[in-house]
C-alpha cells in the first residue's frame, strides 16, 4: 500500500512544525510540490529549507506539478473553489502515482490542514474515485495561533465563543451571537467596516502579516484608531514584497447573549 | 530582568510540540507547576516524560504550587473564574518569585495557551501590578487540532465560517450563522440536543476524548445515529479513567445566510 501524510508545517518559521512533523518527514520517499500565486517562491524557499533542516541522513525525490490555475476573483467563490479542486484532484493524481507501492508521499500544508485547505477534501475525493491509498494527517501551527503568539492575547473572552471567518463573509457584518471574530483570507481589508463606534460599539483588533517570518508586522488597537494605518502598511508592504499573508481578531467591547 | 515562556505542550502526545517549544524547553531554569482536578497525575505524567524526552544536557529546578480550588457547579461562571484567576494570579507571583534576575521559568499549558486558558491574563495582570518579567508565548497544537487530525476532516466547509464554544453555551443553541461548530468544556454531552433532525436537519458530530492519548476514542456519524453510543462510551471511560476530556466538532447540513 502507498502511504501519505498531510503535514502542517506552520505559517512562516521552519521551526514552528512538530516533532511529529519532523518524525513524519524523516519517513517520507516524494515530497509532492504543487505551488501557486504571488507568495510561491516563499513558500518553495520555507519549504526547502524545512527539508534542509529537519530530514536527516536520507534521499528523497520531489514530485513537481503546477497547480491549477485560480480564477483571480470569480463571481461564485464555492462553486470556483469547488471547479478548482477537480482540476487539483487529476493533478493529486498524477502526484500519488510518482510513488511506488510500500513508499511514501507527503503534502506539506501551510498552517494545518484542517484551516481553509483542501488537501483532505480532495484525497477523499480520490480515494472515493478507487485510487489505493491510506493517508494520515499531522496538524501544524496555524496562522491564528501564530498571531495570538505574537500579540501575546488569548483568543476567547474568558468562557467565550470566538467565530473564524473569511474576509468575504465578514463583509456581511460582524457574526452574529459573538464578541470575537479571527478573519482570514481578506484581500480587501474588511475591518475598516467597523470603524463607526456609533455604529459597532468600539471594536479592537490585533493585526498581523508575514507572521513567523522575519518581515513580521503586528499592529493593534481600537480599529478606529489603526484602520488607516493597518491599511496604509498593508498596501506598502504587498506593493514591497509582491505578496502578503495577513490575519487578524476583532473584538468588540461587549458580549451579545447567544440568542 | 526575569524571562519567562508560556508553552503550549499539545493535549497528550509527548511529540505533538514544536521545535521553537523544545528550543525554549531547553533554556528554562524553573518549570512552574501547578496542575489541579481529575486528570492531574495524567497532566503531570506528560509534562514528566516531554522534559525526560527533550530537555537534553540540562539541569532544571520545578516550583511546584497547589492550585486554587474550583468550585465544581459555580452559578456564575464568569465571575467564578474571575475569582479563580485573581487566587492564581497569587500563586503565580510566588511561582515566578522563584526565578532569579537572568533566569527564565516556563509554565507548560495544555493544548495552545490562546485558547481557553488563563495563563496570558494573570501575566498580564500581574505585569500591570507592576511585576518584573518579560514574557514570550510558544504556540502549541490544540485539541481542536487533533481532533480533525484524527477523524482527518477539515475543520470549516468550503468558505465557511466555524465557532468555536463551550458546552455550555452550546446549550443556549446551535450558534447562528454558521454551519458547523467545534465544542469543548462540555461535560453535559450538550451534542444530545440536537438528535431531533425536524428540529435542527440533520447534523453530523466527530467526536474525540483523550485525544493524543494511547486511550483515544473517535466516535463520528450523523448525532441522532451516533449521540447515545457516545454517551455511553463517554460515561464508562470517565468511570474507569477517573477523568475524561472530550471535543466534538457539529456540521449542519445546510449553511445559513449570515444575515
Ligand atoms: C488558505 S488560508 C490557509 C490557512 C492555513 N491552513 C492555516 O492553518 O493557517 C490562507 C490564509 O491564512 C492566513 N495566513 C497564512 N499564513 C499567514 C502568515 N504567515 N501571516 C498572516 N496570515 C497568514 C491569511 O489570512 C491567508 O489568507
Ligand atoms: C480548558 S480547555 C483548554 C484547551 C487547550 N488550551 C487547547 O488548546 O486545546 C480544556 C478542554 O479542551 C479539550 N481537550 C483538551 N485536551 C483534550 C484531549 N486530549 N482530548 C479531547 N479533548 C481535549 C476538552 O474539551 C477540554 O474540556
Amino acid at each position: 500500500m502507498r502511504k501519505i501524510f498531510v503535514i502542517g508545517i506552520g505559517v512562516g518559521d521552519p521551526d514552528q512544525l512538530t516533532v511529529r512533523a519532523v518524525q513524519a518527514l524523516n519517513r517520507v520517499d516524494v515530497f509532492f510540490v504543487m505551488d501557486k500565486g504571488a507568495a510561491k517562491t516563499k513558500l518553495r524557499a520555507l519549504r526547502e529549507e524545512i527539508l534542509r533542516r529537519h530530514v536527516k541522513g536520507r534521499t528523497y525525490r520531489v514530485a513537481e506539478a503546477a497547480s491549477p490555475p485560480r480564477d483571480p476573483a470569480p463571481a461564485d467563490y464555492r462553486a470556483c473553489v469547488d471547479d478548482l479542486n477537480q482540476a487539483k484532484q487529476a493533478v493529486f493524481e498524477t502526484l500519488i502515482g510518482e510513488v511506488k507501492d510500500g513508499e511514501t508521499g507527503a503534502f506539506l500544508v501551510w498552517g494545518d490542514p484542517m484551516l481553509y485547505d483542501s488537501t483532505i477534501r480532495n484525497l477523499d475525493a480520490l480515494k472515493e474515485a478507487g485510487l489505493a491509498f491510506d493517508y494520515e494527517v499531522i496538524p501544524g501551527i496555524t496562522a491564528i495561533q501564530a498571531l495570538a503568539a505574537a500579540h501575546k492575547i488569548p483568543l476567547n473572552r474568558i468562557a467565550e465563543a470566538v467565530t473564524i471567518t473569511t474576509g468575504r463573509k465578514l463583509a456581511d457584518g460582524f457574526p452574529p451571537g459573538v464578541d470575537s471574530v479571527v478573519v482570514l483570507l481578506d484581500g480587501e481589508d474588511t475591518f475598516r467596516r467597523f470603524v463607526d463606534s456609533k455604529v459597532h460599539g468600539d471594536v479592537d483588533i490585533w493585526w498581523g502579516a508575514y507572521l513567523g517570518t522575519p518581515d513580521e508586522i503586528l499592529i493593534a488597537g481600537k480599529v478606529k484608531d489603526v484602520a488607516e494605518e493597518i491599511h496604509r502598511r498593508r498596501s506598502e508592504a504587498r506593493r514591497a514584497n509582491g505578496w502578503i499573508m495577513d490575519t487578524y481578531l476583532l473584538r468588540r467591547a461587549t458580549t451579545p447573549s447567544s440568542r
